[in-house]
């Protein structure tokens, strides 16, 4: 029942990741006036053991936002890396698909895709972030809610098909990408935004007989499978900031009570990239 | 568009696959008096050029019926073996799933899996059926058309899920059978036979969501894929069945005349193994 897991309870402290400071400790691993990153919840103080805390890269430079470690050099930046790179495998010269792509992760899918020198298609949901997807160097940009035609905007965006499909949406979208990609054509289930708010889960028609018979695989993924190479895959995406590759967007909304604001207009589509809350 | 590549038109030559024996020939490739196995479509003589066709392994014994190069020692065979290898990775141990199961495919899936040491449930559409899988050494069988509930049985016979599930039903079944899949479990989509006759394409709801809770992975497949592994992997079919392993059941139509109603019964599961016309 993946409903169910993600699924809260009234009362319950909303679940979110914050960078913090510490301001008491008795935990030499976490000194007093360290920033940690950690799944505290919708919390502006919180009394932690440690459990789960990380403390940010040692050498995190000063003048990169430490907001960032929620961002493209945290879990969603990650999870852009993984989802290319283990999931994936993508190579250089391929094509890749990407949706709900000025957001978090997309934006960051994109860009390392383009780091591989691959041609990237992104789809999103406002003029002005394909405008941001044109910026940061996306080989075609759409708004889907105003092309006539999904599948004609898929397949004049890329006429040969798609090698690799990052997928962040699901539902509809899905079920319109999937008949374009090429022959033994990935994608990567990163994402099913277009459902999350299903109280009836959405139907569409399926994929067996496109899978079959262009052989497709598709698979599911979470971040924390990779844990291990957290540290290493940081650096990497440290060092693509550093060397101007990777463009850090956020949508900072200030103080605390903005919160349930800034949470609901993330999943409505307001924000683009990362949406960060500054306390 | 899968469903065109598999629609036919009225007056072609009916596809299908036969073991032949050359009465006239050219060809040194092909000698008079050798069999050869070919997709020559529903014929009772055929001119060939030698493309496409093959001849049986050399070494076929007089003991075991010819016809199994069209069964258990040829393409349905290979399906399963390639399915439970190249696609699954089943390994020693694992709990597999497998429906239409007592077919062509299914049979051999299931024993090649038990071969290996795995737990093996199989759905099929008869009490006779089940029985036939019962003897083929199955775990665990059941005829889904009588049971109450179909998730409750998938639970019932193996409470901790299945690590792998070869496909070959689609629609409703793989809605049911994907949720209860473990963590990390892993689907090789064969076939869909409940959706081949579809006017108006069935849907359901989106497996994504699943997918990434549990970091499924689901990959179509066709048998050609491996084609340079054939004569290997047909030496290995057959080492099986001489050493009693593989059971190779046929449900064999006599008469030219009777292939389109044998045809239909084996779409509507009348079969109980390989469907064969004996000409």
């Amino acid at each position: 029942r993946p409903f169910s897991r993600v699924r809260m309870k009234e009362g319950e402290v909303m679940i979110g990741t914050q960078v913090a400071k510490v301001i008491q400790s008795i935990n030499p691993a976490f000194p007093v006036g360290c920033h940690v990153v950690g799944r505290c919840g919708w919390r502006t103080h919180t009394v932690s053991d440690g459990t789960g805390l990380r403390c940010l890269l040692s050498d995190w430079p000063q003048d990169v936002s430490m907001s960032l470690a929620l961002g493209a050099i945290g879990m969603p930046g990650l999870t852009a890396l993984y989802g290319l790179e283990e999931v994936l495998g993508l190579q250089a010269g391929e094509t890749l698909l990407v949706n709900a792509a000025a957001g978090a992760v997309g934006s960051i899918v994109g860009q390392i895709a383009k780091i591989k020198g691959c041609r990237v298609v992104g789809s999103t949901g406002s003029n002005g972030k394909v405008a941001f997807l044109k910026e940061l160097g996306f080989d075609e940009a759409f708004n889907y809610k105003t092309v006539n035609s999904l599948e004609e905007v898929l397949k004049t965006a890329s006429p040969d098909g798609y090698d690799c499909f990052f997928e962040n949406v699901g539902g509809l979208f899905s079920s319109v990408a999937i008949p374009q990609m090429k022959e033994f054509g990935r994608i990567a289930v990163c994402g099913s935004i277009s459902t999350y708010n299903d109280t009836n889960p959405q139907t569409g028609p399926y994929p067996h007989l496109t899978m079959i018979f262009k052989q497709l695989k598709m698979e599911g993924f979470m971040v924390g499978r990779w844990e291990h190479k957290n540290p290493e895959s940081l650096r990497r995406l440290m060092a693509w900031k550093k060397e101007g590759k990777l463009q850090c967007r956020e949508q900072v909304t200030e103080g605390f009570e903005n919160m349930p604001a800034a949470f609901m207009g993330m999943l409505q589509g307001e924000n683009i990239g990362k949406a960060i809350v500054k306390v």
